[in-house]
């Protein structure tokens, strides 16, 4: 009856009011796509014997497949070509000039080696929002792992440019077996004036579709915002319309305190927290507390690996607990428990899935990181918690399970050729690292 | 000729004045302890058959053998213990009646402990202060590490305990082949009355030893030592003779900027700067930039695990760049260069050692680590720099030499027995764990 039987795990188990829980010894049952059963170790053989697969988890901590809120996943492409530059230089002399360098083959590739870096660093889930999305799509399929899409656009590519993404929206909803969901992707208010931004929202009402977008991304565009429309980018996207429809605002550094009521009164918004790119281009950060005080979840998020080099969840999990301390000049702010509730439970709140991920349970989809925490950098391990929290690394991810397939085992990726990946995005890298300013595919002038 | 030849890497050198050099697929030959030579490889197996010892280097990036300016690395076997609280209650609930259980035993096993899991994240040498440091020196003797270790003492504990710092300082001076220096420590001007602080320099002036002490570690003990003494605790060191020896302080992040000319005129002194620990304690970070300015080296360092969790100083580097960049709100503080020269080169000046470790150069002695940067994580490799900043891991580590001599080869440990050491700390973890409050060694009330 059980198609797959992950056995003698410790199972932890995080939910929103009770806090976490360690379940120890425990065997998880998944059938098809969802975990059915999470129960105390059979060791009587007989949960084995009626098991299609079994894996001996024995002394492995399981945790929810972790959930990257926001990235350009392809954009490892160019991982390493624009460091220690200012925001503006960032985006007008590197980012947008070296993606007017972009293929699509670029994605897929470019897709692909995300994906392979987040599956082994125990990333099941990524919200991804970039170009040439029907070949991330692809990529996605391919690789086995959990993906809300959208493809970016931005307003001076005119309205028709909607049509495409709502055109990609419609081809790959609900695709490879229900784990690509996808979204409406306009950039940013910055870059998409109020009429093109009411048309998104349009276009995501009419497909039953959410939007993901970045606002307020720094204080300074909110500070522009407020110079050349008269109000912040947060009531530039209440007024259009697209706080009517799910919304995942990326990043949120600029949001100020008169923004959270109209947020509050959004059909569902979530921000995704990105600290690593925040603390590397000096962002300032998102205002966390205010915004789960207010109701509204948080999701942690990596953005592309240009700003962020890596795509490892685990550490802007760390980043995020040891930055609100830092900045309150408290231990006591942002405890073991939070970072965690945020990480498993806000991180899926923030996709809408709530309901299906974030929490080992009977009914939720079965996306499982099994954790080797047996290192020297683990022991004694006094506290399991902290030492997930405080200690784990990407290299402990042992074994990863999507939809209730295995993607990675014993640290070995099973439905993906990483030499080869690799190696195709390394024939391009002399035509990727050009770089002419004048061919920019945009202008940051927030 | 060659003891030990490391062949066809890619070497990074890093110099204090003209930044950062790559030498692609270059030979490190090395002698007894030393380097001998730095080379284009030899790929005529003329230097292969000449040598004892090869390893096949290809591919992988040589970088200087990593340095922990300030750990009590023992503390491992106290990790996770501590979580969540303010400084206060981490001195008097938690860490100082957490030590009343220690034993020799404890500090043998946790410095093995330690040991291993700084040689797996490529640290070579670590600055250590701790208690019962002859067995801490046994470890580090067995392990095949570079230390740099004092024997902590409190002043309340009486003049005659410096003695026995002491005598630990000559016991162990230059042992292991010169791998391990000694240094007094007395714990922090907080702990040790000016008096006590005279006593400890003369020791150290009689013995040519330096001392290791805590000072102006949090805003808070500047404040409390002005209001008490009338003196920053910079003042208290220059005041009683501290800084004429050679001096490693531990933190200042209450440095204020009338204590950097006191440092200035210190016979030598270098400040270890912990910026985990900082973050998860909120204690604010030291004034890097303005020591730097002033021609005071700053070193990274990683503090004991019960603050910091772990003892990876590839994290700290990475923290302190970007916590630099995010303090400031610009992205172009800190450069990549600037972060490499402290790891390096400052580090090991900190220590003294600047002449003889932190460079892969001839007459440096031989501590090297080989990193393997073939992981998706770091692919493609646009900048090798960028990379090794924002992207390795410890796990990253493929081998490390030290003192001419493999400990890590190939991910695997030469000199120690890991699942031993780790058995050997859980079977007193009940025992480390109890924590009776009025059971305590010391009381933080600065």
């Amino acid at each position: 009856m059980t198609d797959l039987l992950v056995q003698d795990c410790h199972v932890l188990v995080v939910d929103e009011t009770d806090g976490i829980q360690l379940l120890e010894n425990h065997d998880i049952h998944i059938v098809g796509q969802r975990i059915e059963r999470v129960a105390p170790h059979d060791n009587q053989a007989q949960a084995t014997a009626l098991a299609t697969e079994v894996i001996n988890a024995s002394g492995l901590l399981a945790i929810p497949g972790l959930i990257n809120t926001h990235a350009h996943a392809p954009m490892v492409i160019f991982r390493g070509l624009a460091e220690d530059v200012s925001i503006e230089r960032w985006f007008n002399e590197y980012m947008w000039p070296l993606e007017s360098n972009l293929t699509e083959d670029d994605v897929y590739w470019g897709m692909l080696l995300a994906l392979a870096e987040m599956i082994e660093s125990g990333v099941t889930t990524v919200a991804d929002h970039y170009f040439y999305m029907d070949r991330a799509a692809q990529a996605v399929r391919e690789a086995g792992s959990r993906a809300a899409l959208g493809w970016n656009v931005f307003g001076d590519q005119g309205r028709e440019t909607l049509a495409r993404t709502a055109a990609f929206v419609e081809r790959w909803q609900g695709a490879a077996n229900g784990r690509i969901t996808t979204w409406i992707a306009p950039h940013a208010p910055y870059t998409c004036d109020d009429e093109f931004l009411r048309a998104a929202a349009d276009h995501a009402r009419a497909l039953g579709a959410g939007i993901h977008i970045h606002a307020a991304e720094v204080m300074a565009q909110t500070e522009a915002s407020l110079a050349a429309r008269g109000k912040t980018p947060i009531q530039v996207l209440a007024d259009t319309g697209v706080l009517d429809v799910p919304t995942i605002i990326a990043h949120g550094c600029g949001i100020l305190p008169q923004d959270i009521p109209l947020l509050q009164q959004a059909a569902r918004v979530g921000v995704a927290h990105a600290p690593k790119t925040y603390m590397k281009l000096g962002m300032g950060l998102t205002p966390i507390n205010a915004l789960r005080q207010a109701g509204i979840p948080v999701g942690l998020a990596t953005d592309g690996a240009v700003s962020n080099n890596t795509l490892d969840i685990l550490e802007s999990l760390r980043l995020m607990a040891m930055l609100q301390k830092h900045e309150a000049r408290d231990p006591e702010v942002m405890p073991i428990t939070q970072a965690l509730q945020i990480a498993f439970r806000d991180s899926a709140a923030v996709l809408g899935l709530e309901q299906s991920l974030g929490k080992l349970a009977p009914g939720f989809l079965a996306d499982v990181v099994l954790l080797d925490l047996s290192g020297a950098h683990h022991q004694p391990l006094h506290s399991l918690s902290a030492s997930l929290l405080y200690n784990a690394r990407a290299a402990d991810v042992h074994t990863v399970i999507v939809d209730g397939r295995l993607l990675l085992h014993e640290r070995r990726l099973l439905t993906l050729d990483k030499e080869r990946i690799a190696s195709e995005v390394r024939r391009s890298m002399a035509r990727l690292a050009q770089r002419v300013p004048e061919k920019r595919i945009q202008v940051y002038s927030p």
